[in-house]
């Protein structure tokens, strides 16, 4: 009983609604297949700055700017932000805190952060006084890179099943006010850890966090995947959303066209030399916030599962010769 | 009207109650004037582990068995998990995530972690179909200090103002079902910057933000200072508090003897050579979980207002000549 009720889905039976949504990301994600879908894209990784810490810094201060703007409301208005990003003791996120001044909750769930600061800030919502949120993640390539695998001006080789880390932030604005989205259902994950061990695998680690996730949302909610129009994963891409698709196949669990991956949607897999897709905080953030935002919005889709994937392993673990534990939150969401 | 709503507490009216909770600590905090309120104090820093990283594990599982046991419930009781450490990629955390199985949100806010999580615990619990909750915060001398600062072989002289990262762990379970501490309200911190830009004097740096939380929680509470039998920050040490006690004074906010500090409290200042006190988020999640609960508990004290303080920079800002931002998160606990 306990065991049940503690796997299953939170509902939100009081209305808790996405108002709006702020995307923004570099050039080479702009040039991707979403490219026209994102609300602002940088013509540089942001040179201007004296580092890219900073401009990662100013990426996600632009998600939020954006998401604002489009909501009607100011920063005064919202009682709490929650989110994180990739890097070390989450500085992103904590050092745009400087500008905003509005209580700050950090998170981290690697690439899964996206839908932690979205279930969480849901539930906040829908429970306490909390009327107005925002919650974001970001990452960008190039602090990305230099922190968890090698500076990039060492010039070597990625495996086919490397990911590419976004330079992109997605931002939401939450509400008990009505907007075109609302927050239906959250799964919070579990940590799975399958025994992966390569840092340059993190689909294959994620795909096993990311199935038991749907299945338990799925189980709990008491729905197939044929009811969502989407479930949209991230950051699985080419090898992990194949993976996933065994592992449901082996549980009886069967996807149709519905299922999709953030990391696979945003580059283009012929031209941009991305192998396995895209990864990092601000690929499932942007990709929802720009692109599947839009779709429920415009009425498209209906009804969509979003499930972020995160592999939480660091540099120190990686040396140490541990696999890596992934998790996966999941979020659903239907258009008003 | 907004600005008023958005920086104020969160009161919780429906009770959510610590029902126990779990403290292990080093051999030094055990040394230390509080060392009989541990529920556990290991001989050594877990040289038997094949790093500190797996010792740092061990210490934050052993202080959620403790607190499980101590509660009467099983893990398959528990809905969530929220906690964070002070290891990139909050590892400690994540890691222990393997073994319990649990739903986890992984938090990051360095020293005030566990405040951070004990607040959204509770306000989960109060709001949500959450029913049983645990939170918790660790950290490691060992491992945090080569993260941070230097390796200690290379025996480097600590500055005065300097702390001492705690080996200690904390944890504590949140229901709605009654417990002898309930949980009365929560104001979370927003970051402050007060152009502080030495990683060996973290007390001074944080001291605004302890203040700016400690000063909107009571203007929204409508309470003074001695409403409280204990405010406890963490980790100012003595440098720090005392220049919380000097911001304080300037805007008119009187202290008494209420007024302590978990990096204080943890070594002897005569015999430990900790210098400006006790820091790390197990710093202050021992302290609660030990000492300051059974104070709660056995009625020595009525009101509690628990501000841990965190310094949320990186070694990579402070390399790049970044001043340092740091949160506070309140929680004010009664005795039931």
């Amino acid at each position: 009983m306990a065991k049940e009720r503690s796997s299953s889905a939170t509902l939100l039976p009081q209305g808790v609604y996405i108002v709006s949504t702020g995307s923004v990301v570099g050039p080479k994600e702009g040039e991707g297949p979403l490219g026209t879908a994102f609300d602002r894209v940088w013509p540089d990784e942001g040179k201007r700055f004296s580092s890219y810490e900073k401009a990662e810094q100013q990426l996600l201060n632009e998600a939020y700017e954006v998401a604002l703007e489009k909501s009607g409301f100011d920063w005064s208005d919202i009682d709490l932000v929650l989110g994180g990003d990739l890097l070390d003791q989450t500085i992103s996120t904590n050092f745009t805190g400087r500008q905003h001044q509005r209580p700050l909750l950090g998170l981290f769930a690697a690439c899964a952060t996206f839908t932690e600061a979205l279930g969480l800030g849901s539930m906040l919502v829908s429970g306490s006084n909390a009327r107005d949120v925002i919650v974001s993640a970001s990452s960008h390539h190039l602090t990305a890179e230099r922190q968890f695998r090698f500076p990039l001006e060492l010039g070597y080789q990625r495996p086919p099943t490397a990911a590419w880390t976004a330079t992109a932030a997605g931002a939401a604005v939450l509400s008990k006010d009505a907007g075109p989205i609302q927050v239906r259902a959250v799964t919070f994950g579990r940590v799975i850890d399958a025994g992966g061990r390569d840092p340059n695998d993190m689909g294959s680690a994620m795909a096993p966090a990311a199935f038991d996730t749907i299945y338990r949302h799925l189980a709990s909610t008491r729905t197939r995947t044929c009811d969502y129009d989407a479930i949209v994963t991230g950051d699985l891409g080419y090898f992990g959303l194949d993976m996933l698709k065994v592992y449901a196949q082996e549980s009886g669990l069967i996807f149709g066209v519905e299922l999709q991956d953030c990391g696979r949607l945003l580059y283009d897999p012929t031209t941009q030399d991305t192998h396995n897709g895209g990864s990092g905080p601000g690929c499932s953030a942007c990709v929802f916030a720009g692109p599947l935002a839009n779709r429920l919005v415009r009425g498209d889709w209906g009804r969509l599962l979003l499930v972020a994937t995160g592999a939480l392993f660091s540099p120190t673990t990686y040396q140490q010769g541990e696999t890596i534990p992934c998790i996966a939150h999941a979020v659903e969401l239907v258009a008003v």
